[in-house]
């Protein structure tokens, strides 16, 4: 094999040129990090989000489906992020506390451009997003619908509610959001909404929209979950058949592995419109990772090369706290070389490298980002991306051990 | 049953006054929490941490062993409580990586008061490390004792080793941290060990001690275990007989349930006894959560209380980016009202209070600190308390959803 082969996510704006350079977006990889000082960088393809937006908006519409899109800035709030969606007029926001209410402002967004969806909120908070003319607010409790009156807010709201059933990644308890098996903390269920209806009534709030989350990293398999879900929705919707808006959240998934095939955009599109294109309503939706995960990168250095016990240890300069998902939601994660020499590409694409452990540098023993990794051979002084990083990767780092520092770039 | 119950985890400086107030340091955990203006909020019972210290260097001591102690400063880097810990005299520090070395020293401690052990460690960690006069490095790898020489560096060196054998939190693998099924990535394992004291001979560092860490959480029941780790730690020092002194590392456990049982401290250090009694070497332990952890509570306030399809769900003002244990590692917490009413206290003590599932302020469905919890009736506007909340709390939050605001607060 030669190095022409191409790998399974290699794609416009990301992959290897001629000479074996990993290019985002055009741009040498290696160049940047260089840049960075030795820093884990999280690098970002603007050009990829904007590309994944205009996707998700072309099966919508194809699907004949007036819609909205949220961006959902839990999975990546980083400011020139979304000040390039603002500024193209991409997207709106989906916020979940008033502080990303308040960033999403000061990227230029206006209230009426944020749906604000959260749980567990204080009278802090409460007070808090009041304050925004014309956010679009969506309670998920009685007691936030009672205590936002209380308040002196008045005007309309959205419901969340709870349809009882989600789906997800398959088998991750960490990860379920609706559950038939036990009541999860998100949203009204079918059996108190009608006192929430009567509750907003009651207090002079109109219910405009409803909202509902039912998982998240759904392919194309796990739609026939999502057609339930939307079954269950049903019986909502018949209470209050005059919403203005059908918000499903978000929750579209991203192939992690060789084997996932791409969620098919125009079935689930169909699917949305089955259930809902009969309805005055407009559709909503609020993609985090469907928009920003595929078109990032974290780039690490490789520090130590170590045989331990039989087995090949890679060390590299970041760990599991600046990027979570492999270490505590199992999620695989694609781990590539920077730079390939001569004939390294097919050995990465038959997965006929040495098998390799890459370890974080923080003191924990999860602190793994990969088992049993066929690479090319590696040296300290390599560089590795880790793709799939643009969601929820910085955006959940802590600075465990002190150890908290990266850099972002986005590439537009 | 009255309010003269004690329950489990009351003991001097942390329980119930006569009018159901809950009380850390002497100090009323309510008026505190008002004073934090609605704020999360972690208080460290310094007299506590002073408390927990002098049992461990008493057993030691009374088990014949010479000692020093280190603080794994990565439990919980709160300043004022390294701050304490220094003016006091009470320990050295145990550090990760090369910003915990700066804070320990921006706390009063000298470098020959650090111990320095970290893993995947580059090169500007090693040139950072090197900075500090007389701190104290073991070496995890042979390619950072060959780093680290290159550098410059040249005098005494410890061993980080990996005994191949590990104990902890009984089945939970993500806490595993040396194993026999397949190696981790810390240490140096006895079949690369006498390449290892090769190289430092030859490039000219002293091998003066040894480290390892064979666990975390561990109680009396797991003591056997860790005499297995001991047994197999001989043939590491018999191939380095002199080594002034043997690092054991932590992982004490203390009681997170009821039918949890204190670890038994003179069992513990007679173990130790048994074991490395007979050498010269001095006896290092490098505890966290056994130092801190039974010190801190963090006080969250009730907003929301509702019923969720027949469960009772207890919303509160911070979620599991801000004390992540009982999400991500799966350890249990206890959580108990600051405040209790007439008669509640037996409604604690013998758990027939309702069933709620407390709920933390974050979209993510992992985001519950406890679920089936006896409670006396909780109201909106209550505080509840996590104890046992002192270590890898704080330390490792985040700002997930912008949600990562709390206050610290050291009594002493």
């Amino acid at each position: 094999m030669s190095n022409n082969n191409v790998l399974w996510w290699e794609r416009d704006g990301l992959g290897y040129d001629g000479d074996g350079r990993l290019l985002v977006a055009g741009r040498d990889v290696a160049t940047l990090a260089r840049a960075s000082g030795g820093i884990p960088l999280y690098l970002y393809d603007g050009a990829r989000v904007e590309g994944n937006i205009a996707r998700l908006r072309n099966a919508l519409s194809n699907a004949q489906l007036r819609h909205r899109l949220f961006y959902a800035m839990k999975s990546n709030r980083f400011m020139p992020l979304l000040s390039m969606m603002k500024s193209r007029g991409l997207c709106g926001i989906d916020a979940c506390s008033p502080r990303e209410v308040v960033r999403a402002r000061q990227c230029g967004f206006e209230g009426s451009e944020i749906s604000f969806t959260a749980t567990s909120l204080s009278n802090d908070d409460l007070r808090a997003i009041t304050c925004h003319q014309g956010l679009i607010i969506n309670c998920d409790s009685l007691s936030s619908i009672r205590r936002l009156a209380a308040l002196g807010y008045c005007g309309r709201i959205g419901i969340r509610i709870n349809p009882g059933t989600g789906i997800g990644y398959s088998d991750n308890d960490r990860l379920r959001y609706a559950g038939a098996e036990k009541p999860t903390k998100f949203g009204i269920y079918l059996e108190e909404f009608p006192a929430a209806l009567e509750l907003a009534k009651e207090i002079g709030l109109e219910v405009n929209g409803l909202h509902f989350h039912a998982g998240c990293g759904f392919l194309t398999p796990q739609l026939d979950q999502l057609e339930r879900v939307f079954t269950r929705v049903q019986a909502f919707l018949a209470l209050v058949p005059n919403v203005e808006y059908i918000d499903i959240g978000g929750g579209l998934g991203i192939p992690l592995v060789e084997s996932d095939a791409p969620l098919d955009l125009e079935l689930w599109a169909a699917t949305v419109a089955r259930h809902f294109g009969n309805t005055e309503a407009e559709i909503w939706v609020e993609p985090g990772d469907y928009i920003g995960k595929d078109a990032g990168v974290l780039v690490l250095q490789v520090n130590t090369v170590e045989q331990k016990s039989g087995h090949t240890f890679v060390g590299v300069n970041g760990g599991f706290n600046i990027h979570i998902e492999p270490a505590f939601y199992d999620l695989p994660l694609e781990i590539v070389p920077v730079r390939l020499g001569p004939n390294q590409k097919s050995v990465l694409a038959s997965s006929s490298g040495t098998r390799v452990t890459v370890a974080g540098n923080i003191n924990e023993a999860l602190d793994i980002f990969a088992e049993d990794l066929p690479l090319p051979t590696i040296r300290e002084g390599d560089l590795l991306a880790l793709l799939n990083s643009g969601g929820y990767g910085s955006s959940m780092s802590s600075n465990h051990c002190m150890r908290g520092e990266y850099l972002e770039q986005l590439i537009i």
